[in-house]
C-alpha cells in the first residue's frame, strides 16, 4: 500500500465525491431541500464531518486553507455567476447596485467598527485591549455580504428580477470595496503612524481597484472571443479558453491586487456574446454544463468546509463582542439600506418597496469571504475572538436569515419572479421601446442608460463584432434565436415521438393540420395562442426574416447586406424545396 | 505585484494556454498537420520553449515530473481510450492483444536487456560497468510501446480497425507487464541476492496486477453506474461522477501497486453502456466533449514537456549504445510480432496479413511512459546514459517512423478503415450472425467467444441492468438507437432550415412526399438508398420497433413486457396523433 504517493489527488477526489453524494442524498428526500436551504444542509455535513475528524485525531481538524479558497473554489461561482449574469436587469440598476456596494459596505464597515470600539470601552467586558483600528479591520472583513451564500439562498427563493440582482450584484461588486478597505486597515495595523496622505491613497485605491479590475477583465474577455474565432477545425478545445481565459483573469487582476472577482465577471460578461456565436452548439453545451457543474461542485465543498472548520479550539468566547457583533452587522445594514433606498427612490420612477427593501436588509448574509478573511489576518492576541464572532454571524446569517427568509418572503407576497419566458410580442414591444427611448433621449441631450446603451451597440455592430466574429454575419434578432430555439425544441420533440414529417412545409399543409398543432401545443407551453400564432407566421416567413436583419436598427440601412449573396441563398434554397 | 501567491494556477494555466494556442496554430495551416503528426509538432514546440529556457536561465529547463505525468496527465488520455474503445473489436481480438501485450512484452524486455549485456562485454565501448540487472531493467522501461504516442500517431492515419486495434490494445494492456518487470527489476537491483522465490513471485504478480486492475476498474465503474441511478433531480453534476469515479479508480489501483492503466480502462468499458442511459442527454455530451478536451490537453502538454525535458545537461552520450539500443528495439519487436503472429495466425481464420504485421511492427511508438520511468529510477552511475537512450528512442520513434508511416501505410496499401458508419442492414445482419453463432456454438459445447458473449448479455439483463440501471424498461437495440439518432439529427437540420413540417407524418403524406426526401437525403448520406428505405420503414413502424424489444433475444420471450403498460401507452399515442 502506497498511500503518500497518491494522497493529494485521492484526498481531493474524496471530498469532491461526497460533496455531490450528499448533494444526491439531499434531493432523495424531496421535502428537506424545500424547507432547509441547501447551504444550511451541506453546513450540517461538514459541522458532522468535523466532530468525526476532532473525535477520531482529538485535534482540530484543518481549517479551509485561505489560498485553496480564493484560488480554486471562489473562481468557478464567479464564473458561473458572471456568466449567467442577467445583463439588462443588471445594467438597467447598476446604479442603484453601485451605490449599495460602495456606500453601502463603507456605512457598514465604520457603522460596526465604531459602535463596536464603543463596546470594547465598557470595562465589565474586558475588552479594553482591542484597538479601534482592530475594530475597524474586523468591520471591513464582516460587513462585506457574500455571493457564494446569497447565490445559494436566493436562487432557491425565486424573487423577482430586480430584487435578486440588487442583492446579489451588491455581494459581487462590494468585493472591491471590501479588497480595499481590508488591506488599507491591515496595513495601518502594522504602521507606526498614519498619515493623511495615507487615508487620500485609499479612497484612490477604490477606482484603481475596481476600474483596473473591469479593464483586466475586459481585455481577457475580448482576447477569449478573438481566440475563438480560429477554432472552427479543433471544435475539441474550444470549451476550454472560455476556462482559461477567464480563470487568466482572475489570477492577473489578483497579482496585480486589483479585484480579481470583478475581473473575472467583466471578462465572462464580455466574452459571452461573441463566444456563444463563434463555437459550436455542442461546445456551448459544455461549457454551460461545465460552469454550472464545477460552480455547484464548489459551492457545496466551500460549505461543507465551512462546517468542518467550524470545529475545534479556535475559538475565544466573549459573550457581549459576539453578540454586538451580530446585532450591530443586522442594525447597520437595516439602516445602510433605508438611508440609500431614500436616495435612490427620490431619482427612479420605478421605486424599491418597503417590502422590497426588508428583503434586501435580510438578505445580507456573510459566507466564506468572510471566514477566509478573518484566518488571513496577522497573529494577534484577539484573533481567535475575531474568528469566533465571524463563525457565529456566518452561522446565524446562513442558518437562521436563511432559513427564515422564504416564510418571510411567502408572508410579505413579495413579488416573485415570472416563470414564464417573455413571448415574442413581448420581445418586439421591449426592443421598440428601447429604440424609442434612445431617440427620445437622443433628441432632449439628455444622456441616460438608453442612449449609452444604443451608443455601446453601434460600436459593437461597427467594430466588435467584426473583429471577435468568425461570420461576421447580419447578428440575428433575439427574436429570430427564440423562434430557432423553439423549431429547434420542437423538432427533438417530434423526432422523439417517432412523428416527424420528412417533407417541407408547404402553406397548403401547414394551414390544414392547424387543429393539431393548436392540439399539441396547449398541453407544453404556457401561452400557447400566441407563441402559435407567431410560429406560423415565423414559419411561413423565416427565410425572409433571416434576412432582413436584426429587426429595426437606427445603425443599418434596410440595403446593407449584399444583394448578390441574398440572391444566392433564395436560389440554393429554392433549389433544396423543389 | 504578488506573483508568488497565484504562481502555481497561473504557471499551470498558462502552460495549457500555450498547448492549445499550439494546438489552434498548427490548424491554422492546414498543409502542416497532414504531412507530419501533430505529436511531432508539439514535441519540436517543445524544444524550442526549452531551448529558450535553457538560453535564458543558463541551466536545464525543469523536467517533467513523473508523479505529475502518471498521476494527473496519463489518466485523461487512459479515460478517453476506455471510454470510447470499440469495444467489439477489441473483444473479438483480445486472445491476440494479450499475446502481443505480455508474451510480445516479456520477449522485448529479456531480448533487449540480453543483447545490451552483450554490447556492454565488448571493451572497446567502455561499458563494462553496466550489470546485466541494469539492462533488464532499463530493457523493462523501454520495451512498452506507449499509449499517447501511438494514439497520436494511428488516429491520423486511419487505418482498419483491427490492425489499430491490435496495436493500440497491446499498448494499454502492456502496461501491466511493464509495472511488473520494471518493479521486480528495480528491486532486484537493490536486493544483495536474488532467491528463485522472487523470482516466481515475480511471475505471480504479473496476474495479480493485471486482474487486480480489472477488479478495482469494475467495481468503480458500477458503482458509478449505480450513482448516475440517484442523480435524476440534479442532472448538472452527472458528468461529475464519470470523472471522479474512473479517476478514483485509477488512484486505488496506483495505491495497491496495481495497474492503474488496466483499472481506468475497465472502469470505462464497464461504466459506458448504463451511465449513457442514465443520464440526460446533455449531460452525455459533456461527458464525451470534456473528456475529448481534457485527453486533447493532456496529451499535448506530454509532447510539449517532452521536448522542454530532452534540453539540458542530463544526458550521458555513449554512441554505441545509444545505436545499438534504437537497433535492437526495432529488430526485437519485429522478430517478436513476426513469430506471435505465427502462431495467431494457425488458429485463426481471419489471419493478420503480412502487411498488417509489418505496421503493428513498425507502429511500436515509445513515449512519454518510458521517459518518466526512467527519471524515476534510483539514482546510480549511469542514469544519465540510460536517459540519453530513452531520450533518442523516443524521438527516433516518434519524428522517424511517426512521420514515415503515414506513406508507408499509402505505399503498401494497407487496409483502411471505411469511413461510413454500418448501414441498418449490415447492422441487422451482424446481430443475425452473432445469435447464430452462439447458438451453433452453444450446440457444439465449443465454448468460443460468441459463447461468453451470449451468457455476458444475458447476466446483463438479468441482474446488471436492473441493478444499474434507473429504468430498467425493455433495453433499445442498437438498431432503433441509430434510427432515433438519424431521426433527431434530420430533424436538427430540418429546423436549421426552416422546414419542419408542423404535423405528424401521415403515411399518405409520406409516400407522396417520397421523391423530396430522396432528393436532399442523397447530398448527406454515403449510402441513401440503403438508408433512406430503412428510415422510410422505421419510420412508419416506428411504435411498433420500440415496443417489440431488442430484436430477437435468446432469453426474452416475445410476451415479456406488461400487456397493460402497453396498452395505455397505445392509447396515449392514439390520443396524441388525433
Amino acid at each position: 500500500l502506497d498511500y503518500q504517493h497518491v494522497q493529494v489527488p485521492f484526498e481531493i477526489t474524496l471530498w469532491i465525491m461526497l460533496a455531490s453524494l450528499a448533494k444526491i442524498g439531499f434531493h432523495l428526500y424531496n421535502k428537506l431541500p424545500s424547507v432547509v436551504p441547501e447551504s444550511c444542509l451541506l453546513i450540517f455535513v461538514g459541522l458532522i464531518m468535523g466532530g468525526i475528524i476532532y473525535g477520531l485525531n482529538d485535534r482540530s481538524p484543518p481549517v479551509m486553507d485561505s489560498d485553496i479558497f480564493f484560488l480554486y473554489l471562489l473562481p468557478p461561482i464567479v464564473l458561473d455567476a458572471g456568466y449567467f449574469m442577467p445583463s439588462r436587469p443588471f445594467f438597467e440598476n447598476i446604479g442603484t447596485i453601485l451605490l449599495y456596494a460602495v456606500v453601502g459596505t463603507i456605512w457598514n464597515v465604520f457603522g460596526i467598527g465604531f459602535s463596536l470600539y464603543g463596546i470594547c470601552q465598557v470595562k465589565a467586558f474586558q475588552l479594553q485591549d482591542v484597538s479601534l483600528l482592530h475594530n475597524l479591520l474586523f468591520g471591513s472583513l464582516i460587513a462585506a455580504v457574500d455571493p457564494v451564500a446569497v447565490l445559494a439562498v436566493f436562487e432557491e427563493i425565486h424573487v423577482n428580477e430586480k430584487l435578486h440582482i440588487l442583492v446579489f450584484g451588491e455581494s459581487l461588486l462590494n468585493d472591491a470595496v471590501t479588497v480595499v478597505l481590508y488591506k488599507l486597515f491591515r496595513s495601518f495595523c502594522e504602521m507606526p503612524t498614519i498619515k493623511s496622505v495615507d487615508v487620500f491613497a485609499g479612497v484612490g485605491k477604490f477606482f484603481v481597484v475596481g476600474l483596473g479590475g473591469v479593464l483586466v477583465g475586459l481585455s481577457f474577455g475580448f482576447t477569449a472571443a478573438f481566440t475563438t474565432r480560429f477554432t472552427k477545425d479543433i471544435r475539441v478545445i474550444e470549451p476550454l479558453f472560455v476556462f482559461l481565459y477567464s480563470y487568466l483573469s482572475y489570477l492577473t487582476a489578483e497579482m496585480f491586487h486589483l479585484s480579481g472577482i470583478v475581473a473575472i465577471i467583466s471578462c465572462a460578461m464580455g466574452m459571452k456574446r461573441y463566444v456563444e456565436a463563434n463555437i459550436s452548439l455542442k461546445s456551448h453545451t459544455t461549457v454551460k454544463y461545465f460552469m454550472k457543474m464545477w460552480s455547484s461542485v464548489s459551492d457545496t465543498l466551500i460549505f461543507i468546509f465551512l462546517g468542518v472548520s467550524t470545529i475545534g479550539e479556535n475559538h475565544e468566547w466573549n459573550w457581549p463582542y459576539i453578540c454586538f457583533t451580530v446585532i450591530f452587522c443586522l442594525i447597520w445594514r437595516a439602516l445602510g439600506v433605508l438611508v440609500l433606498t431614500f436616495f435612490v427612490n427620490r431619482f427612479h420612477v420605478n421605486t424599491i418597496t418597503s417590502k422590497d427593501q426588508f428583503i434586501i436588509a435580510y438578505g445580507g448574509l456573510r459566507g466564506a469571504i468572510c471566514f477566509s478573511l478573518v484566518f488571513l489576518l496577522p497573529d494577534f492576541r484577539r484573533k481567535k475572538l475575531f474568528i469566533a464572532a465571524t463563525t457565529v454571524v456566518i452561522l446565524f446569517t446562513v442558518f437562521i436569515q436563511g432559513m427564515t427568509i422564504r416564510p418571510l418572503v411567502d408572508l410579505l407576497a413579495v413579488k416573485r419572479k415570472r416563470e414564464s419566458a417573455p413571448t415574442v410580442g413581448e420581445q418586439i414591444h421591449i426592443r421598440f421601446l428601447d429604440h424609442l427611448l434612445a431617440g427620445i433621449e437622443d433628441i432632449s441631450g439628455h444622456w441616460g442608460q438608453y442612449y449609452w446603451k444604443d451608443k455601446l451597440e453601434y460600436f459593437n455592430s461597427k467594430y466588435l463584432q467584426k473583429i471577435l466574429l468568425r461570420e461576421y454575419d447580419q447578428p440575428k434578432s433575439s427574436i429570430v434565436l427564440l423562434y430557432e430555439k423553439l423549431e429547434r425544441k420542437h423538432a427533438m420533440e417530434l423526432a422523439q415521438a417517432g412523428q416527424l414529417g420528412h417533407g417541407p412545409a408547404h402553406p397548403s399543409f401547414l394551414s390544414s393540420d392547424r387543429t393539431v398543432i393548436t392540439d399539441q401545443k396547449l398541453e407544453d407551453t404556457p401561452n400557447p395562442d400566441v407563441l402559435d400564432n407567431m410560429q406560423e407566421i415565423l414559419a411561413r416567413n423565416l427565410y425572409r426574416i433571416r434576412r432582413t436583419g436584426p429587426a429595426y436598427n437606427r445603425h443599418t440601412l434596410p440595403g446593407d447586406s449584399e444583394p448578390t449573396e441574398q440572391a444566392k441563398e433564395i436560389l440554393i434554397l429554392r433549389h433544396k424545396s423543389l
